[in-house]
C-alpha cells in the first residue's frame, strides 16, 4: 500500500515565520530568523509559558506575513514536545481558530504539513497554519535532568532548539508549492540509549526516503536538497549508509537541520534537535532559499523519536518515525 | 470562516472493535464489547504496556472485522493520554503501516475520524484506522496521585475508562457513513479545578455543537442522537444549559458516553472519562445501534480537556476542545 500522497492542487506557502532563542540567534541561521530572542523566558514565569508564547508569536507572524486575518484561517495544526502538547494548545486558546493537535515528536512539523495539505486537497479549507516548537529548558527538565543539576552531556547527545516555526499554506496565492508527502511508518531498530536519538531515528528516515523515491519513481538528484529534521552529525552518517545500502546515494543532496543551527565547536556535540528544529530552520534559512530561487526542489524529512522518559525507565527501545514533504519553488 | 467539513464521498465504517477493562466489562455497555478483559494488566509488566496492548488489539480487531489485511491499511491515526502518546506509538510499531499521532485529550477519537475522512475525501487513501485508548491506572498516576496512596476522589471527579476502540473507515464498502465534521476551537472558561473537567469541557462542546447546527443549517432533531464524549453528569447539565441559551434544545437527543459506561451507584461520581471512553462506547453500543437501524443519524461530539499536570501546577486554567462527527446509517 502506497505511503505517498500526491497533491494535484499543489497547496502554496503564503506565509512563514521563525523565532530563535538566544543561542540560536547567534548561530549559523541567525540572519534568516524573523525574530531573535534575547532571553529564553520572554518575560514569562515558566519555560513552558515562554515556549507557548513563542509558538503563538510564530503563528501570528505567519498569518500576518500571509496578509490574512485570523478569521481567514480554517485551522491551526500544531504540536510540541511538552507533555499533552500544552504549549501548542495554550497558544491556540488565544486565537478563535479551529485546532488539531498532533504529536509525532520532532516529525510533528512535516506531519502537520501533510495533514494540512490534504485538507486543502480535499477542497475543505482555504488557509491552514502548520506549526511546531521546542525549548531547551522544557525538554531538558522533562526528558532528562533538572536544569539545576548541571549534568554533563554525553558525546552522542543533541541540544534541543529553543525556537518555533509556522507556515500558512493556502489554496490560492504565490509562493513555493507542496507537491507530495510520504507518511512514515514506526520503525524500531532496538536502540535504547535516549542520548543517541540520531541513531534511533536514522532507520526511520531511510525507510521514508527510500519509499518516497520508489513510489514517486525519482532518483535523489531530482531534488536540490534533501533536508532531514534533526538526525545530527552521527545520525546523518547512519542515514547515508542505510540509504546507500538500498541503492540510493544522497551524499550530494543531504543536509540536516540539526547540523545547520549552531556554530561548530560548541557543546551541542551532534547538533540541534527538537520539534522546533526543523520548523525554525525551514521557516527561515530554507524558505529564503526557495523564495530567492537558490533551490527549486526540496524534500523535507522531519524525524521523530517516539520515546518518553517513562518508556525509557521501563526499559523500552526507541521507536521512531519520519514524514517527508516535497516542496517546489 | 466555516468550521464544518462536508464529505461528499461519505467514507464508510467497514470495521470496528472495542475492548473494556474489568470494571467496564461489568457495566452497562458490557454486552456490546468485542473483548472483555478480566485483568487490567493483560499479562504486561506495566499499566502503560497494558494500555498499549489494548489499542493494538483494538486496531487489529477492527482490521480483521473489516476483512482487510495490514497491507490494505494506508494509515493508522491514533492517540492517547499518556505523555508523548507512547501507548499508541508503541502499538503501531508492531504494524507495518504509516502512522499519524494526534492529541486532543479525550477529543482525540473524533479528531482522528475528521482527519481520516479528509484523507479519503482527498482521494489519497483507501482504508484508514482511527483509534484511541485510555487506562484508569496510567491516567491516575500520571495526572493525579500515586495509586498506592488511595486518595479520596472528590464528588465532581470522573473515572478514567480502561478501554480502547478502533474504526476502519474506507472509500468503498457497506456500513454507516461519515457525512460531515465540525472542527472545534480551543475554549477556556477559566475553570481551574482539574477534578471538574465536565465543567471545563462543556463550553467547548456547546460551541462546536452550535457551530455545527448553524453551518449545516439543521436543528437538533435532525439527529436521533447527539452523543458527547465524556462530560459526565454535571458537565452534561451545563452543556444543555449553554446550548439552550443559544437557542437550541438538545434535551431529547443528548446522551453522554461518560454517563453510559458504568452502573449507577458506584464511586465514579460524574461517570466515565478518558480518550478511550468515547471510542469504546462508539465502537460497541453505538455502532450496534447504527448497524441494526435503531438509530439513523448520530452526531458524535468528543470533548477534550487540554490540561497537563504541569499546567495545573503552574496555576493555569483548563482550555478545552470538542470535535463533532456526523454519522448516518
Amino acid at each position: 500500500m502506497k505511503q505517498t500522497l500526491i497533491f494535484k492542487s499543489k497547496p502554496v506557502i503564503t506565509g512563514y515565520y521563525s523565532i530563535g532563542g538566544p543561542k540560536e540567534s547567534n548561530g549559523v541561521i541567525a540572519k534568516y530568523l524573523d525574530k531573535k530572542l534575547s532571553t529564553d523566558t520572554i518575560d514569562e514565569k515558566s519555560f513552558e509559558k515562554a515556549e507557548s508564547k513563542m509558538i503563538y508569536m510564530a503563528i501570528n507572524g505567519a498569518i500576518e506575513k500571509a496578509n490574512k486575518k485570523d478569521q481567514e484561517i480554517n485551522a491551526v495544526i500544531a504540536g510540541d514536545l511538552v507533555n499533552q502538547i500544552i504549549c501548542s494548545s495554550f497558544a491556540v486558546r488565544n486565537l478563535k481558530v479551529p485546532f488539531l493537535g498532533i504529536y509525532n515528536a520532532c516529525a510533528t512539523f512535516a506531519e502537520g504539513i501533510a495533514i494540512g495539505s490534504t485538507f486543502l486537497e480535499a477542497n475543505q479549507m482555504e488557509n491552514i497554519v502548520c506549526a511546531s516548537c521546542s525549548h531547551f529548558s522544557t525538554a531538558e527538565r522533562q526528558y532528562r535532568y533538572p536544569l539545576e543539576l548541571g549534568s554533563t552531556r554525553p558525546p552522542l547527545s543533541q541540544w534541543t532548539v529553543t525556537g518555533a516555526g509556522a507556515l500558512v499554506i493556502s489554496k490560492k496565492g504565490d509562493g513555493p508549492r507542496i507537491t507530495s508527502s510520504t507518511i512514515g511508518k514506526v520503525i524500531d531498530f532496538g536502540i535504547t540509549d535516549a542520548n543517541n536519538m540520531g541513531a534511533a531515528m536514522a532507520p526511520a528516515a531511510a525507510d521514508t526516503i527510500c519509499a518516497h523515491f520508489k513510489e514517486m519513481d525519482v532518483s535523489p538528484n531530482y531534488y536540490d536538497l534533501i533536508i532531514t529534521g534533526d538526525l545530527g552529525t552521527f545520525g546523518s552518517r547512519i542515514l547515508k549508509d542505510l540509504v546507500w545500502e538500498k541503492g540510493y546515494d544522497i551524499e550530494n543532496q543531504h543536509v540536516d537541520c540539526g547540523e545547520l543551527v549552531f556554530n561548530i565547536n560548541e557543546k551541542e556535540y551532534q547538533g540541534a534537535s527538537g520539534a522546533g528544529c526543523s520548523s525554525m530552520v525551514f521557516c527561515s534559512y530554507l524558505i529564503d532559499k526557495l523564495i530567492r530561487g537558490k533551490v527549486k526542489k526540496v524534500l523535507l524529512v522531519c524525524t521523530g523519536a517516539l520515546l518518553s522518559s517513562l518508556s525509557s525507565q521501563q526499559g523500552e527501545s526507541i521507536p521512531s518515525i519520519a514524514h517527508a514533504v516535497s516542496i517546489e519553488a
